[in-house]
């Protein structure tokens, strides 16, 4: 078998075999098989595409590429929720404990934020003396200490996906469906789950700009989870503007404490999606029968405080200061040496965001990476005040900017105005959840 | 400017500017562009094309990238010829003398052999003592001398090319039409001649199989090399069947001989090719207003052996005995240990061939190299007895086979019977010559 050819098949819009893909990715890994054919297939696949039965046989060479996590000896239906990345999305932090304060067992792998989205890790991390890094023996104690554990990927997990999101990252082949889908799926199903919820993101602050080209990611992910005998359900919700009001580290920690303390109120969208994707995780774990049998659940674990309980005990065992968990405590995490308004220039409604714009702003303040060894503020960021659909005056503050150093300000401030557009009617809002596919 | 970004814009269908494709080729040849995103970019193109003014562009910085040849000290107009590479297109070794003989100045930079094709260097050294590694000063010195020099590229000719090509045949990157037509056209025109005539050759036995692509690749040559203030006429030529009778160094090398001592019957296709790229040759030489005043001088330097004797001296000029260019002198060298007949095993008419295959049966018979390290036997390779439209009886001959070393004998005598097809009634013959763009 020659890699020419397997390129050469791609160009020529055949398929790929199940043999040929495998030994795509194994040579590849090996170093066989060099960068400069790897990036013409890759690029091959991103403008020709796969079909479902490549991209589930990519997938699945990709993850036996190498180590695998077994929690077979785990009780319960072990679930796992991924997202595809976003502004102001700290629903993991608000689900995993959820779930198993209704009595899931959730052993989840998470990732650092990537550009202007955000990373759960950073997020734990922002809470003093957490290890993101433990060891598999001690994450699967973990879990059937408290029934939940989140940390960062660990040993050799899936080594191919490491090589070719580098490569893709540099080669202008990160825009593929089928790419992505591998990618996810294959790092999900190496983690070790029985079943896993996906929440595709949609928007101007998502990897997916289209809700077709989302929907379709999500489809190719559900199928290739029945290809490879695992319950998987996804849903497509929007991020064509932060999901919380709150974009940084500490400041998104503090609205997930807000959150399982019951402070937000019924409909705020950060809450009905941690609800939408609750339900589907208690219902693949066979805990709850229906939507509403699962919603009640997680209503009151929330109002019960049993959700926060599971965070504050999965902080202590990875090391932190679980008494932080309060909401003093959350406050005192958020000091900054100034808070910024960012004012409306005329009066109107909101009729746009730039979601990307708003996670680039709470990145140059110093919430985010422009480089892997750049270090992160936990403090630093910024609170929306308003949503799209929202009226606003001319002078009332759009944001607040959580400042440590100075020295990105003005650029945080006019980012900020870019990505907010004021209209003098309100617009069309975007749906909150547009399929759920499974 | 960075190398992601314009391989980004390629993935979205945007026009590369005239400054991203000379960053392109300037970091790729001085190795600041690593070979994954040149070959990512590469596919890109393949994918989604470039345009005329992208491939002018690209062409120019190509050409750019290494030593150019200055041939303003020769007097006339320099033209040179070009061929997309065939299969018994011996076409160079007839025409360079002949135009030579009616006054022109043909200064040429010819190629090896590549896969089932045959490279005129490889023509030129059948015969003993040739050296086609001339240094440039020689060069000119023996187009001063004898109106006529061809000889291997020189020199730090086009690096962007060699490292392109190199890439592009390990990464399925060959088939791009404006890939092949600048690869082509900056060698040309590094080259140094005023004009050029282009032979872009189509069908089974070609680079290009359908006729659509070979007049975009002439169209697209013509018009660079407008853009580049060169005359190009390009004309577009069958290669469904060998175009002479004899595939082989020596044996394409005596059919040239046959034809400059009037030998070739009219009508003979690689005669009536020849006399077509001549034409075209003369008029931009501007040494003939018509396409007659044209054919009448070659057809007169053919008849009075003017073609012949420039053949000769250049021979000669270039280390090799000139002596042996007589039709007694050929068959010398053309003699092998045995020669054996491929028979037909039906009666019928020859519908079709495999051009490409019959390359390939001399080939491994030794007249071309499977690696760049293989040796050529000259001697060896195989005269059909039989065009396409002939009728043929059952145990008549196709063609005799020419052979030394009898290791591969069996694969030639099969490849030749699957190259030739037999049907009951005569099929359509494609025409000799499909276009003349200029």
């Amino acid at each position: 078998m020659r890699m020419v050819d397997c390129i050469e098949k791609k160009v020529n819009h055949e398929e790929l075999t199940h043999d040929e893909i495998q030994f795509v990715v194994d040579g590849f890994v090996s170093g066989e098989i060099p960068d400069y054919q790897m990036s013409a297939l890759m690029m091959a696949i991103v403008l020709n595409d796969m079909n479902e039965r490549e991209a589930a046989d990519l997938t699945l060479s990709m993850m036996c590429s190498g180590d695998t996590v077994d929690l077979s000896d785990l009780p319960g239906v072990k679930v796992d929720k991924h997202s595809s990345g976003g502004v102001g999305d700290t629903t993991t932090l608000v689900i995993a404990p959820l779930v198993a304060a209704c009595g899931g067992t959730v052993a989840k792998m998470s990732g650092r934020g990537l550009a202007f989205s955000g990373g759960t890790l950073d997020k734990l991390e922002s809470i003093p003396g957490v290890n993101i890094g433990q060891p598999i023996a001690r994450f699967k104690e973990i879990v059937r200490k408290t029934g939940v554990c989140v940390i960062g990927q660990n040993g050799n997990l899936v080594p191919a996906d490491k090589k070719m999101y580098a490569l893709r990252d540099v080669t202008g082949t990160v825009q593929s469906v089928p790419l992505i889908a591998a990618s996810i799926m294959s790092k999900k199903l190496a983690a070790g789950s029985d079943a896993i919820v996906l929440d595709v993101k949609v928007g101007s602050g998502a990897f997916m700009k289209t809700v077709d080209d989302a929907k379709r990611l999500a489809g190719l992910m559900v199928k290739m989870g029945k290809h490879l005998k695992r319950e998987v359900v996804a849903v497509v919700t929007d991020m064509n503007q932060p999901l919380g009001l709150s974009v940084g580290n500490a400041l998104e920690f503090r609205e997930a404490v807000q959150l399982l303390s019951g402070q937000l109120p019924v409909g705020d969208p950060l809450l009905e999606v941690c609800l939408l994707l609750g339900t589907q995780m208690l219902l693949l774990s066979k805990l709850a029968k229906s939507d509403e049998e699962a919603r009640g659940m997680r209503q009151q674990a929330i109002e019960n405080g049993a959700g926060l309980s599971k965070l504050r005990a999965m902080i202590h065992e990875l090391g932190g200061d679980e008494t932080l968990l309060t909401l003093e405590g959350m406050d005192k995490l958020c000091r900054v040496k100034r808070q910024v308004p960012v004012t409306a220039e005329k009066s109107g409604y909101v009729i746009g965001m730039q979601a990307e714009l708003i996670g680039r702003a709470a990145q140059v303040l110093g919430a985010g990476r422009e480089t892997k060894v750049d270090v992160i503020d936990p403090a630093v960021g910024l609170i929306m005040h308003k949503r799209v659909g929202d009226p606003i005056q001319a002078g009332e503050a759009i944001c607040t900017l959580y400042v440590n150093d100075e020295k990105n300000l003005d650029d945080a401030i006019s980012t900020m105005k870019e990505a907010v557009q004021i209209g003098a009617k309100p617009d069309h809002v975007a749906p909150m959840v547009y399929a759920v596919i499974r």
